[in-house]
């Protein structure tokens, strides 16, 4: 008999954003899989088998969990956030290609997620009300080269940006970079969000601007949104600052 | 004594999509706006007021709302995916900043939600899995100028591109534009898929090519996703094919 692979992403971190779906998927796996940090968010159930693997061995970790699935046995696969947004469902569909034998006879599920820039809009406003672009400034998969055109054709679109793993402690200045590039198109009066750990209990959400983004606070755990020409502040009753970009273009 | 507002998100469609967060706001309200179709997803409880609207009323829903809560209700304002990617949200901090004192005194909150291009990803891959963009191709706010220049450049970057509204009754037009302007710069034989009504009974999600697209299929309940030039398609162990960005941008 063979088993399933169900690929979940468990959102930002706080248990009421993990969809029913997502919870019932975890309950009913036999293995679960997942970088440490992510299976950490869960408790075992009796019988429950815990994989825990480091952040680099995505490809590792999916053929495993194929081949758990291929002897029988139920598997979930965590994911941050959305499983399909920089996260572990393109890693199993790459290994699936590279050796389709992986997953004869298998079933596959992906289960989705709210991912990282929808919490941390959330908990801001609404930053993504229009047309936005989610790129990730990592440069372990792709060239930096690719990375600085999206950057610059993003900022002449006026798309407001998402940047996921804007920085680490191997390449603490990408961000810096970025911010380069996007000043050249952009206002440097531009509202910017750093949106760090969302929904954890160190979460920390700072509204600032592109020339006075104080960059060294950026990290691996920081989400950073860039507005477009549109993106605004607005005080509300109670007093708190929210970000919004308006649903409509203006024609100047 | 003031009420509060939360600007909440229902997913697509199941409920075992929509967060316990999200529920338990809509379990909590004293009075329940929206769309008709998003309140039709909610059964109200005893004491519950539900007021329903038309598509095009989000400013006048919104006064409404912020009113309510300033009578002291508690107050939800449903979305159906995420409240802030194309939806209510947004609509809630332009009528703020257009009357701020229409929010004197009261608590806003925005709860997340998983956003069509999520659930849509999910359900054939993880299309998603590489730098994106999500733009809409209503052109009743914004120009239609704006649109295709953001297509275009979008298409010279390579993002995947998510496309929300592609089509309605009275413009039904806009998805065969929208495609002649990505054809001047992708290959015809680019991956598309047209997820339709996705998480309903009638959910289907056709695999097609950037010159092979059924437009006419194409409605305001489909969801187009535009793959980059790495988008390709891989055929699992249970016969189903699967489409997905691979995370990594190879070299030529």
């Amino acid at each position: 008999m063979s088993g399933d692979l169900t690929i979940v992403g468990l959102g930002p971190g706080p248990e009421d954003w993990v969809t029913p779906a997502a919870s019932q998927a975890v309950a009913d796996a036999d293995v679960l899989l997942g970088y440490t940090p992510y299976l950490e968010r869960l408790i075992p159930k009796p019988g429950q088998i815990f994989e825990a693997s480091d952040n680099r061995e995505e490809m590792v970790r999916s053929a495993r969990a194929l081949a758990l699935a291929r002897d029988g046995q139920r598997v979930v696969l965590v994911s941050g956030g959305d499983p399909g947004v920089f996260a572990m469902a393109a890693a199993v569909f790459e290994t699936i290609e590279a050796n389709p034998d992986s997953a004869r006879g298998i079933g596959v599920r992906v289960e989705p997620g709210v991912t990282a820039m929808l919490a941390a809009a959330a908990r801001i406003g609404a930053p993504l009300g229009h047309d936005f672009c989610a790129i990730s400034l990592s440069d372990n998969l792709k060239p930096w080269a690719t990375i600085e055109a999206r950057l610059r054709l993003a900022a002449e679109a006026d798309f407001v940006l998402a940047l996921y793993n804007p920085a680490s402690k191997a390449r603490p200045e990408q961000i810096g970079e970025a911010f380069r590039i996007l000043s050249a198109v952009r206002s440097p009066k531009t509202t910017v969000i750093f949106a760090r750990a969302v929904g954890r209990k160190d979460e920390s959400i700072e509204i600032t601007t592109l020339e006075a983004a104080p960059l060294a606070l950026c990290d691996m755990r920081t989400l950073v949104i860039v507005g477009s020409s549109a993106t605004r502040t607005v005080t509300c009753g109670d007093g708190r600052t929210w970000v919004y970009t308006p649903r409509s273009v203006r024609v100047e």
